[in-house]
This record gives C-alpha cells, sequence and structure tokens, in this order.
C-alpha cells in the first residue's frame, strides 16, 4: 500500500501544491504559478512536472504514491470532466485523464470549494463528522456538501453552489452570474463592505467606519466586537442572510454541521453566535440543533481536501 | 436469488402494501388499517402478519422474497430508525430491526417522501435518472431527494424536508410545523386554496371561482385554464413559489430531474410549464437546464419505492 499522496489546488494565479502522508500529515506545501495563456493549456504539465519533481527530490518510488487529488475552480463533473473554468481558459475536458496519462498516477478531480469541505473534514473543523455543509466567505461565497463522506458533484458539478441562492427578490444590482439577489452579494466579504457603503451612504449615524477610505470586512467586524452600532448593524443583517440561507440548506441535506471558512471567517465567534442564532430561528424544527464550527485550514484546505479524495473510495 | 419483493406505505389511517417481482412488476396490492391506538403498537405486527399471509397464499417461500421495504410518515435515520411519527403515536425505535424479527425478512425504512421518489426513479416520472428531487405538493409539500441513486436520509432523518424552506418573511400566519412563511404555506394544495381565498377577499375582481363554495386546487386549476383572470394570477403566484425554491435546492444538490406528484400535479401541464418558467428566471446558469416530469405511480409511488429500497444495495 502507498504510503503518500498529492493533493493540489488550482487557482487563478496560483497552484497549491502539498504531499501528504495518508495518514493525514503534511510533509510538504509549495506553490507554481498558474500559466493561464494559450486556454491554459500548460497548467497540468505544469503541475505534473511538479510533483514528479518532488517525487524525485524525497526519493519516494511511484508506487509508493496513491495519487493526486485536485481541486479546480469551476464545476466538475464525478467523472473528472470540467465543464468551463473561466480563470483558466479552459474548455470542457476530462482533468483526471489528462493529468493521469501525464503522470501515470491515479487522480481525482472535483470543484475547489466542494475539495475543502472535504478536507476540512478530514483535518479540519468538521473532523469526526461525515455530513457536512461548508460555506467559504471569500470574494465570493463557495459551499462544499459531503454526504456520508462522499462530495455531492451535482449533475451540472452545481452541487454545492450555495453562493447563488437568491435570497433578495429586491435587489437590482447584478451579482457576477448574471443572476440578481444571491446570497453571495450580501455575505461574502465583497457583499458586506457593499452593504456596509449602502448603509454609510444612505443614514448619517456616526460610525468610526467613517473614517475608513477603504472599508474592508475585516474592519465590520473588528468595529462591530468594539461596539460600533452601525457595524453591529451590519454584522446582524449578515448573520441574518447567511443563518436562513443555512437553514433553507438543512431543509434540503439535513446535515451534522456547517463549516464557516474563507476570509471573513477570521471575525470568529462573533459570526458563529449571529449566524447559528439566525440558522436557530429560520430551521425547521428537526434540524435546529445543527452544529456550526470555524473551518481551521485556511488556504491549505483545498490540498487536504484533494490528498484526502484520493484516499477516500 | 429471490424472485419477490415487497413494498410498504405506511399512512396514517391505511398501511398500503404491494408485492413485487424483482423486476418491478406489481401483482398484488392491497390495505390494511393502521391501528394507531396504543401508541401505535400493533401496526408492525398487523403488517408483517399481513404478508406473511400473501406469502402463504401465493405460495412464495421465504428464501424466494428479497424483503420489505417501508415507507413512514416521518423522520427516518439511515439505520432504521424512526424519530417521531406523530400520525402513528410512535416514539424513537429502531423499525427495521423490529419488523426484521417480525417477519424473518430483510428490512429497509425510510421517509415515505424519500420512498416516494426512489419509486418514481424505479418505475415512474424519473426512470432513467438517478439524480432526482420529487416533490409532493398534497394537503402539505414533501419532498425525497436522490443523489447517485440512493436516498439522502439526512442526519435528522430531514432529508428532503423542502417543505419547509421560509419563502416569505412577511407572512404572519403560522405554517404547521410551527415556523411561518414555509414553501409549503404557498404551494400544498391547501396552500393555493389558502392564497385564493385571501386574493378573493381583498379585491373585487370577477372570478368564477366566487360561484363555488369550497374552493380545492382542481378548481383554481381548471378555471385557469378556461381562462380565469384571477385563478390565473394564482397559479403564476403558485409556479412562482414553487419554481424559486426548486432553484434554490438545485444550488445545493444540482439534480438531474424534478419530478412532481402529489394531488395538484394532477393539473398537468399548466403546473410544469409555469414552475420550469420561475426556476429559468432563477436557476445559476449551470442549473438552468434541469429537466421537469410529472409523477406517474400516483399513490403508489411509496410501494414502489419501499421495493425498490430492498433491491437497490
Amino acid at each position: 500500500m502507498a504510503n503518500y499522496v498529492f493533493g493540489v489546488d488550482i487557482g487563478g494565479t496560483t497552484v497549491k501544491i502539498g504531499l501528504f502522508t495518508i495518514q493525514g500529515e503534511l510533509l510538504d506545501k509549495w506553490e507554481i504559478t498558474t500559466r493561464t495563456d494559450e486556454g491554459g493549456r500548460f497548467i497540468l504539465g505544469d503541475i505534473a512536472a511538479s510533483v514528479k519533481a518532488k517525487a524525485a527530490e524525497k526519493a519516494i518510488a511511484d508506487d509508493d504514491i496513491a495519487g493526486i487529488g485536485m481541486g479546480v475552480p469551476g464545476p466538475v463533473k464525478e467523472d473528472g470532466t470540467v465543464l468551463k473554468c473561466v480563470n483558466l481558459g479552459w474548455g470542457i475536458f476530462n482533468v483526471e485523464e489528462e493529468l493521469s496519462r501525464l503522470t501515470g498516477y491515479t487522480v481525482k478531480a472535483g470543484n475547489d470549494a466542494n475539495m475543502a469541505a472535504l478536507g476540512e473534514m478530514w483535518q479540519g473543523g468538521g473532523k469526526g463528522h461525515t455530513n457536512i455543509v461548508m460555506v467559504t466567505l471569500g470574494t465570493g461565497v463557495g459551499g462544499g456538501i459531503i454526504i456520508n463522506g462522499k462530495m455531492l458533484f451535482g449533475v451540472n458539478g452545481a452541487g454545492g453552489e450555495i453562493g447563488h441562492i437568491c435570497v433578495n427578490d429586491e435587489e437590482t444590482e447584478k451579482c457576477g452570474c448574471g443572476n440578481t439577489g444571491c446570497l453571495e452579494q450580501y455575505t461574502s466579504a465583497t457583499g458586506i463592505v457593499r452593504s456596509a457603503n449602502i448603509l454609510l451612504n444612505t443614514s448619517d449615524k456616526p460610525s468610526k467606519l467613517r473614517n475608513v477610505q477603504y472599508i474592508s470586512a475585516k474592519e465590520i467586524f473588528d468595529a462591530a466586537k468594539e461596539g460600533d452600532e452601525v457595524a453591529a448593524n451590519l454584522v446582524e443583517k449578515h448573520g441574518e442572510a447567511l443563518g436562513k440561507a443555512l437553514a433553507q440548506i438543512a431543509c434540503v441535506v439535513d446535515p451534522e454541521i456547517f463549516v464557516i471558512g474563507g476570509g471573513v471567517s477570521k471575525a470568529g465567534d462573533i459570526l458563529l453566535d449571529t449566524t447559528s442564532k439566525y440558522f436557530a430561528e429560520y430551521a425547521f424544527h428537526a434540524c435546529r440543533q445543527t452544529k456550526f464550527a470555524l473551518a481551521t485550514l485556511g488556504n491549505d484546505a483545498g490540498i487536504y481536501g484533494g490528498a484526502f479524495s484520493i484516499l477516500n473510495v
């Protein structure tokens, strides 16, 4: 039996790669540039060269490597077909077959948010659970769903695309996806800043946020913790939008735990408290005790999940 | 290998039972009374006696019976534990173990809406698909979710409880579940009648519905088909509420097809047309082509699903 496994997380600017033991210890991690030119045709070759070089450097034989699990920033079908990764320039093809051909290793691919959920289940905030919804509150809002230990891919690779649940019929501004009123427009890092700017421009309540030139999500949560009323109101509304959406999701997949990650989750307990308060208010009675936790792996969740996707068959 | 299988669907007043070939042919079906007295303690014994008598009548040997699959009107965990079926008087116990002890057969249990979804997948409106969301529009709104051919139970047995997704923050009337604004309050048979009464009482628009003493969902859809403006407006609002909620659900589980059943689904194409129109409006782009179909098994969906739950391991 092989003792090592690679986890890969392809982003729009860098590819993160990790070498793990099959027990879940991260032995080494590094990054390479994501070459998105010429339709992203060099990306898989670069990854193949990088993991092969690492295996040689560490003197690990090919048959001691269980495989490569890889998160991709776009929809991925369960058979390894990517459906279009606009950030990478990719069209539609089977990334598992291609990277396997280039390396000789077993390859598994999945959407990056789903892989992050798998990583948090293996070694992070979801450890000990097998039915997980992970929410990543970053520039956008990503979601990953694990049912009985397996990723929910969705038929169009859109399983767990919870950032695009419509939560507001009155919204007039468009989300990046083309719809209006998406959860992402209110609960992402960008979303809460947008809400802050709207609120500050339409009221004259005093707030320390008025002294900040470029407001970030961090400043809003920090000001709320210090008692700033406008900021506290924004955090409350953020928690309400998120908690309510998670209550809707609980009526669909009824998980054991919600794991919240991404940059916004650095706000910590205040985020969990407001979100879980509104969750309990809107949740179906059978799901009202669903647990909440913060993600703990940060930007490494994707490589952990990639590695685990190879082991978890 | 066994050639026969029983499907059971326990309701609040009758238990439906079917004898099937393992190929999916329904050979015989019958009903027994659901004895809910004394905490429902006779129900499983009555079922056991009834299937044993049928096997004897048909001269089918025990080892020619693959098992009994059973839908239950309440939350069921994946291990066969029912969590409380208020309609039956049941508390918390393992129904699979109990019915297996009484019959000697393999037993599988699941929530009745999930079993109906499995039945429609096997021999009904979802045939040919393995990723299905079934919506049952009856007195309430039930949901059943099938991922890669398997029922999604949920950790609290609440997987697919989509009738209790909150779709309206402004609602003041309580749903049966204790929350307000649940999908069920607008899209069940009862829900659309409630909406009709509110609309008729708050406007003086002419409508043939004004001549009906006790309005039913059927009369609303029929009047809409005949061009009644008030009824058409109600059907439009019904389709919007349902289509929008299904678009939210598609962002979570991304199924191949939505199968719509229950009494309201007898309205036929008009229901599919309005629902899929609003679905497309609210859906995330990757899921916009998700199919819609009407359920075809009617009240037999549960026994078909029960039978298939035994075969589908």
